[in-house]
């Protein structure tokens, strides 16, 4: 016997490569290609750092009501996290809490299973059909909660909003979370539907579309009874989660609407432009509503051209996993990554059909 | 049946009040009256906001091997997090896994019956003496992990190092959590000892000593197994929780040592006098190797004059708990925030007893 035989033991996460070289062309981890908004550079251009020796407001009221009022629910409708990671660890360990087993999609988000292995929480994972589309008749049986991302990582496919309300409203005993990181690149939120069930979480992040992947921050809007289950499980893991810079730089980010509106508008047309240029090349990929394209080849296996790219510099995703081990995760970056990584392929297919 | 049956229903930890005044004198929840390090100012003002477009270093290098080389150990025998509270959660869902009972003391901080709680984790809490010190026999017991502050919160009293070291000797099969928060002001660290045992985590903060309880960076450091351990539970539950700002803010911090010398120095010095102050005033106290003094009054009830001096705008911290109702805490501010506090509560007592 040893203090190890008491230890959780656990397999962990293992997120995508943050390469410290600067002259690469990044495009693994659905980053955002431009910076946050200026407003943010402000914040920091004027921060007093004498401010730091005071606790931050443990509420981030400043943060939860700019965000309140931009989604336009009440503030108590709207829960903060370091990330949306940590907004859905909480929300795995407050809501799924049952017996029973919870359900999401066999190609989904890779952290699910983790949480739910963390937690002690059984699941199981219903199959995508064969176009990567959930099958809502998997998710009409009993379950401990349901969790599926809307549009769907890492095949960047959209569920319609109808199939969605579908499948919460037949589960008012159990939460369901939509997890929407990618929704603000042309896809449609669930949030209008938050007022209509209070099962239902909408999860979303500040790291994709907001530009702001290294400062933490993801939210989550649902029924005011759901958010104040989740703030009570958060205020007994950590009281003080959001830093003042981040509270501050937060709220200035959401603040520019215009700018958000500007940047995801732009990705959505690289990623359209691109999705046109992949086809050229003989890539096929679903229809893509976020702010990567999930690619195969019709001849070169996927594994080859991640080795290749990754070789000349460019770095996309690769899973190593039933069913998507053929495909690449390939951000959208800005409009000349795109064209490197175009002009890339473009020479590697023709140099080895040769 | 609704889904609220599969809530995990907690009672969250109330923090000490966060008021947005200005015009108060803020001797509530243990912050540094000074500054952080003047570099850590220079980092923000060299911040490239462009750089939060992507996601911080997961392992938070530049911190760990700040810290590491600051306490010389390998970095890998450091854990880093937000806040130390978060450290501790971590800790908790990590090494308290068995049926056993976990042991803390029964004045402490009020904080791990709630993660105990969150966690469905049993635990006991042996008394304190009448002096309020650790009777070590209680952690001499079966047990599954222990975890005590030294110096001990709320009370500011040190246990000799020998005392720590039997524990931890006796408790092979148990994790035993030293909680340093409040160390750096005059305290013995138990540091020293996490390479003769691999059971011991000693957790430390930068909210305290470090004048950064609004960065929200707290520290373990132990054996390279345990630390292992922990990694393994976070990189399940948040890839990413240390901020692009957090990292290189906290790295700046602990590079100035100079800086961290003078201020702690300067409030020992303040507490020492304020001791003075305070016991020629009928108070009595804990002999706090602290930020704090908790002190009592030879005749007016704490609670009446934690009453006074809120309406005074000089915000101290008082626990309606049982053996601690008599006590107020008092965080050690500047020179001039103490002598304001001493001014209120000389005029206050006078006039009483006219």
């Amino acid at each position: 016997m040893s203090w190890e035989d008491n230890v959780r033991k656990v397999v962990p996460y293992t997120p995508g490569e943050q390469p410290k070289r600067k002259d690469i062309i990044k495009l693994n981890t659905n980053e955002c290609p431009y910076p946050p908004s200026p407003k943010v550079q402000a914040v920091l251009d004027n921060f007093d750092a004498a401010d730091l020796r005071l606790y931050p407001d443990p509420a981030a009221s400043d943060l939860v009501n700019a965000l309140a009022e931009h989604y336009q629910v009440d503030p108590q409708q709207v829960f903060v996290g370091v990330g949306s990671d940590d907004v859905l660890a909480m929300a795995f360990l407050t809501f799924f809490n049952s017996e029973k087993q919870i359900l999401f999609p066999d190609v989904t988000y890779s952290f699910y299973d983790v949480w739910a292995d963390l937690f002690r929480i059984s699941y199981r994972c219903p199959a995508l059909d064969e176009n990567f589309h959930l099958k809502k008749e998997d998710y009409l049986t009993e379950n401990g909660g349901i969790i599926f991302p809307n549009p769907n990582a890492p095949t960047g496919l959209m569920e319609d909003l109808s199939v969605v309300e579908e499948i919460i409203a037949a589960n008012p005993d159990s939460v369901v979370i939509v997890d929407e990181a990618y929704v603000d690149f042309g896809g449609v939120s669930a949030l209008p539907l938050v007022d209509k069930y209070d099962n239902l979480l909408v999860v979303q992040t500040f790291s994709k579309s907001r530009a702001m992947a290294g400062m933490r921050i993801g939210f989550a809007i649902g029924s005011q009874k759901l958010i104040a289950y989740l703030n009570d499980a958060k205020f007994s893991f950590n009281s003080y989660t959001m830093s003042r810079l981040t509270i501050a730089c937060g709220k200035a980010c959401v603040e520019d609407n215009a700018y958000f509106q500007q940047i995801t508008a732009q990705i959505v047309e690289t990623r359209e432009r691109t999705k046109k240029e992949l086809t050229k090349l003989g890539f096929s990929f679903p229809d893509s509503k976020t702010n990567f394209i999930f690619a195969k080849h019709e001849s070169i296996p996927a594994a080859e051209l991640f080795a290749a790219l990754k070789k000349e510099g460019i770095i996309v995703r690769y899973f190593n996993k039933p069913r998507i081990d053929n495909y690449l995760r390939i951000t959208v970056g800005t409009d000349a990554e795109m064209d490197s990584l175009i002009t890339f392929l473009k020479k590697y297919i023709e140099n080895r059909s040769v």
